[in-house]
């Protein structure tokens, strides 16, 4: 376990090799074994192997290259379709159109997630998580046929990697953790915990890239503006509200 | 890896053995190798070990004796608050209080918590997810200090299992798993995939005691009720708004 998850390096290159049947089955169960809110399993798991279905969804994912490269996506999404669906025919009233289970739901998927990563990086498959799914999730709903009560919450691209990238670097633990309470970051702090992350190699070519003055801005001018940010905040509310998360 | 993810059990009694410190530190290591969006790390990990923090709680937790009795709580939070510090000392203006990284921390916070998770579990110990982390996040904000851009996400009670569950039963993979594109669910269909489920001891027991027509109406009318869900819904959207993610 600890090597699988120490090891990992997120794989955006992939040779065309398809994954056997009983390797891809091994590793939608390894996702269902994950804790999930009162056993309902409120998450469903979509799995993308057919070439013109990929093409559909490439562009959704900004087509980058590994999308079309790698045997298999799988997207998993927030599903309370399911569960209200086996209440109603049960004489018993669903109330689950609402954020609790909106958030709830995506939680267990993304449980769910991170369970199918590590078995596929365990059978020696290379993974990668994209983010372009909440950013084009209308359109991921129309291309995968999503019901109400379905929201599709990550994609993983799984295959055998066709690259070695190092270990991304981390920042101290001491960035993440906080025992007790949570202690608030003054300047002085911050320096401190950035300094290794923005004084690498690394660092400096991409802000050399990007022509900005820091690596902070790279992020906010560049990667993730606010403009950005808030274009698909309203898309993802415009998508849970459409899929029926309505109270 | 395989071996850890299959033999997973939610585990509700701990013996009081103290976790060691370089074990704990392990997991929460684990925990930051997880894939996290443009590696920004917008979560947090507060780690709960003195009494008189569990005490207070507790019962937030609805008073799970686990929450006493393991030696360690680890409450994971969607947290832009770090990153957008970091953007203010450095001349950039961070735009991250707004839906997309609220739904981009909570996603990445709970990658971390399935690694520490399972981390953990691969040292001996045991773990267990506490949902309640939804209903009170109001009141675990203020117990653990958390500020404006900080919202938790899911708590792990970690400890030395003192019982050994059976591993609990899952829907038919066909349940959770769709092949290229969703299949929505007719009544025959559903009545196939909840066949098992709904007939076996374990769920007779669970009717009987709820004194309910079936096991759906468990769900319905006792565990999770329209009511309760749309008040824990309110804690959650009231959460959201005042943590500061407005846009």
């Amino acid at each position: 376990m600890s090597n699988t998850i120490f090891s990992h390096r997120s794989i955006r290159k992939y040779k065309s090799i398809p994954i056997p049947t009983e390797v891809l089955e091994n590793i939608l169960l390894a996702a269902t074994r994950a804790s999930n809110t009162g056993n309902m399993q409120v998450y469903s798991i979509i799995v993308t192997q057919n070439a013109d279905m990929k093409a559909k969804l490439a562009p959704l994912h900004f087509n980058q290259p590994m999308v079309m490269q790698a045997p298999v996506l799988l997207t998993f999404c927030a599903d309370i379709n399911r569960f209200s669906k086996w209440c109603e025919a049960r004489n018993a009233e669903p109330g689950y159109d609402n954020l609790l289970w909106l958030y709830t739901a995506t939680i267990d998927a993304t449980l769910a997630s991170q369970n199918a990563a590590l078995e596929a990086e365990a059978n020696g498959l290379g993974i990668c998580y994209l983010g372009t799914t909440n950013y084009t999730a209308d359109k991921i709903i129309q291309v995968l046929n999503l019901p109400k009560g379905v929201v599709p919450v990550t994609t993983l691209v799984v295959g055998y990697p066709d690259e070695q990238p190092n270990l991304t670097p981390r920042l101290p633990i001491e960035a993440v953790v906080h025992y007790e309470s949570y202690t608030d970051f003054d300047t002085l702090t911050i320096n401190k915990l950035y300094d290794e992350t923005e004084n690498s190699d690394f660092s400096k070519n991409i802000i050399a890239e990007n022509g900005t003055e820091n690596l902070a801005q790279v992020f906010t001018r560049k990667r993730y503006t606010t403009a950005v940010n808030k274009q698909f905040s309203e898309v993802l509310l415009r998508v849970f509200r459409e899929q029926g998360f309505n109270s």
